[in-house]
């Protein structure tokens, strides 16, 4: 019996590697993961690696105020987002290096954090989000909607190359950062300061209260606030039309400043979640020319019909993935109303006033097939104040195939 | 004796331990492979992750009518490709990530697809090849020429944005697609429609014959039909002349649409394989501009002479690698002669027909050092009926050097 | 007891299984290895992989002749360099595939190399360094201070396509090389040659003497020879002033060749090291336009006040990386003095001679937090011996946060 139980403990080490080689590693233990992508970090947590990616392919069909070419259909099917994503760290230090795929290419992400403070203040030097807006602030890819809201548009920073303290705990996230604007005529950098701040009153199991407020105070040229309705308008962004104000005339004037702040409210309990914004920002004409303002709100109510909850990051402050718990995935249906509103604008030279105020509502289902697929079905109805182009209405049909590794 | 058996079963396991770290997974079992790439699955079938790339290091030294310089020799040595490929898989949704890095960057394949139906109806979203041709399916690492031929060049449809239902048994393969061809004047989508059928009345262990047929329906603005004389003329591609029809004038008119067939033909006995197709389609002009309309084949025979065979894949229905047997790797000989005639067109403006009928003999030797490494030479010999810049023939050595990993 | 330790050793296998999934591979066994990035390896050496890449961020603060706005102050914070790096191996062929995600990506080196003669003879084919100078020969993340010396910038190959002969000793390292510099109009290659041969009179633990020299000689169109002022002046490169001489006039007359050669100079004992090195060049006129020659040195002196030693790479016959020992990192201060000098042309059309001769001073310390993030901080004056744009001296405030994985 002894004999036989210790043959066995001998055959199965022995048989191993007969069957398989072995892996092992000449530093600290590590777990490997794949889902598609690659992950592998030491059980001591000195060092991690990740490499994975997303892709977002779209279908656009929309007609009247949202097409570009007014009294015509526009169409396309197209990349909405392709990247390519590294992450890693090595004991205090970390990086994100995210980089898109269309338009022949360029950097979406690329910073290294210091995290030898711990999480309420970590520094993040490189190209990275500003943190301004809730929306804005959370992944494009666990955005409800395809497209974030008109006012979200209007005033998104990007992303930008500067330095951000960040921090967070279960109760709040804050972010304070500086970061390159542009680059003036005498070579000198114009620069912008990001402020957000969240606060979670509630923050338990299956529910969640978030009110949030940010700041941007930007240097540069400015030419312009507005939006698209609702609708990405194909491969090029070109399709669709806008609501705006700009400077027009020979030489264009160009503001030299830019600020905004926002408020944020949002809601989870259970399979049910809410999300409410409002934005207000001008751009301060140079010289003689007048300022430009802007202001926007839109309101946004979900529900997981399958019973799951939408994340929740502390870290940003934001909405995350919606993970289904059955085979068959899980699905969502969500309705919003967002409205861009630039009717406070003379609308004399040198600055133009198109569409005075716009909204869009929209109604959406998402099937979220496993982690990694997404498909989205989004209908938008669009209307302006004044009419452009002879149009004050507008439908779309916006679907998307997400797969994100 | 007992007692060491025991002793060196704990030491066995003990001393893993001691000279090198573990290596696991929290999830399902996973097989690692390297072999200059990496790949990860779970043994339960349910994820994998493969990173690779392509690297084609060419040499191509040319004169008399395959210089678009007449008169001149044309040398250029370049990357003819070179690409960054990721693929996996989650559960039943599969990706393909393939990007150029040549050119400054651009998107090569990047798709989604379905496998939840099994292999005889796979679906298949995002920019993907059409499947027209053998030649044109089959991967252009494991082409036997370097340079595919003048017809596949020619009707080629490139990769593009759509959606493929596809599927295969060891007997059939097939394909059928709806595709982005390009987006008109008022933002609207125009599409082609592709399908393709292969049969494989022969096909056991060192014998295959294959038939197939295709067919492409194509909406959009098309102003040429033509190919290079088999050689790709230097980096930018602009280095060889071409024979072709094509429309003329201020502004020059184009077509609204294009429709093409084929025909293939092949087999593989042991180490000899061969290759047959026939290629016609004509553009159809739009308003009164005349159709512009062409036709080709090519045939080709390879012979592996170190005994191995070419791999065939049932999944795309076109031939694969080569896989060497010793450590001095395979060679394999071929010969190919292909031809592409535009010479039906009136040469009446707004058409101009340029060389009539091409045709290049192409023989060519292939070592494959090892599964990874491609080294090809290539001399092509290039006649066209109808003198271009003064000339009717040329010769041109085109060597390879392949790294895919 | 005996049946205890059984039970254990069996448990101990058991145990491992139920905790995590195993990991294994089909092939030869394999060590992987994660530092932020990946390395997988046969234990047999037959095959191996690594992921990784470079993110280099950069502030620039400069004035005076280093601006090119005479008169004005320049900033900017910018990717100097930002890489995704893969390379591996399969039997005796090896490849590198570095691509630069900064400007919209372009190739930096993608080459293959033949290693099957042994380490005294490889052969790599690509696009690769040509090995011409010992700054220019190591790695841009390992350079002492935050940009290269004026001279080694001034006559910098650049990486090129080509084939390259190289090998090593523990004495000696060597690479001679064909390479291709531009393409003439009539679809032809002009090729350039480089050779460097490297003695190391003494290698031994703590203690190196490097000699070096190199030559250089290159067909194709030249217009200029000149270099920044130690200063890479923001994103695009533009924001620095040059000394330089260069051919103007309308066409611009442009060289038909280039000829330049270089001596070098180093040492490291303990935590203290040196460099020098000289250039010599021309370009030669096309048709009747004279020559343009220019010439410069710099010397260096370095220490790593934390006592580590700077390692040095007999394959490429340089410097590289400083790998701190402690916890709290590595930290090096150094100072260098260089000088190029373009005041031997004369000033007559079509030649122009801006600033004579430039030289800086450069006074730097590097912290290197961990073996993959490293911060520099550089101060430079720079003077010409001519005034540009009414300026002859000028400061700069260089720094860099270096992520290297």
């Amino acid at each position: 019996m002894k004999k036989t139980a210790i043959a066995l403990a001998i055959l199965s080490v022995g048989a191993a590697s007969v069957q398989a080689g072995t892996i092992t590693t000449d530093g600290p233990d590590i777990v490997v993961k794949t889902k598609g992508g690659l992950e592998a970090k030491t059980t001591d947590g000195t060092a991690s690696f990740k490499i994975g990616g997303r892709i977002q392919l779209d279908y656009n069909s929309y007609d009247g105020v949202i097409n570009a070419k007014p009294g015509e259909d526009g169409s396309d099917i197209f990349f909405r987002r392709a990247r390519l994503e590294l992450e890693g760290h090595y004991q205090d230090w970390g990086y994100l290096m995210a980089y898109n795929l269309t338009d022949s290419g360029s950097i979406d992400q690329l910073h290294t954090t210091y995290r030898g403070f711990g999480p309420l203040a970590e520094l993040t030097f490189g190209q990275q989000k500003e943190d301004f807006g809730l929306e804005d602030t959370g992944s494009s890819k666990w955005i409800t909607a395809v497209e974030r809201s008109m006012p979200s548009n209007a005033f998104d920073t990007g992303n930008n190359v500067g330095a951000k303290l960040h921090g967070f705990t279960e109760m709040i996230s804050y972010s304070l950062g500086a970061y390159k604007q542009d680059i003036d005529g005498n070579n000198d950098l114009n620069s912008a300061t990001t402020a957000r701040f969240v606060v979670r009153p509630l923050h338990g199991p299956g529910a969640l209260v978030h009110l949030g407020v940010g700041y941007t105070d930007r240097d540069g040229a400015f030419t312009q606030l507005g939006s698209r309705l609702g609708v990405r308008g194909g491969e090029s962004g070109n399709g669709a039309g806008r609501v705006r104000a700009r400077y027009t005339g020979t030489p264009t004037p160009v503001a030299d400043g830019l600020k905004a702040w926002n408020g944020e409210l949002a809601a989870s309990f259970g399979s049910v979640h809410a999300m409410a914004e409002y934005f207000d920002g001008e751009i301060s004409g140079a010289a003689s020319a007048t300022d430009i303002e802007a202001n926007g709100y839109y309101v946004q109510l979900g529900w997981i019909v399958t019973g799951e909850s939408r994340a929740y990051k502390n870290e940003i402050g934001a909405f995350d993935k919606v993970k289904p718990a059955g085979a068959a995935g899980a699905y969502e249906v969500f309705v919003r109303y967002d409205e861009l509103d630039v009717s406070d604008n003379d609308n004399v030279a040198p600055v133009q006033v198109i569409g005075e105020t716009g909204n869009t509502a929209t109604l959406g289902v998402n099937w979220y097939a496993n982690e990694l697929v997404k498909v989205a079905l989004n209908y938008v109805h669009a209307e302006t104040d004044e009419k452009i182009g002879g149009e004050d209405e507008g439908d779309a049909l916006v679907a998307r195939l997400q797969y994100a590794f």
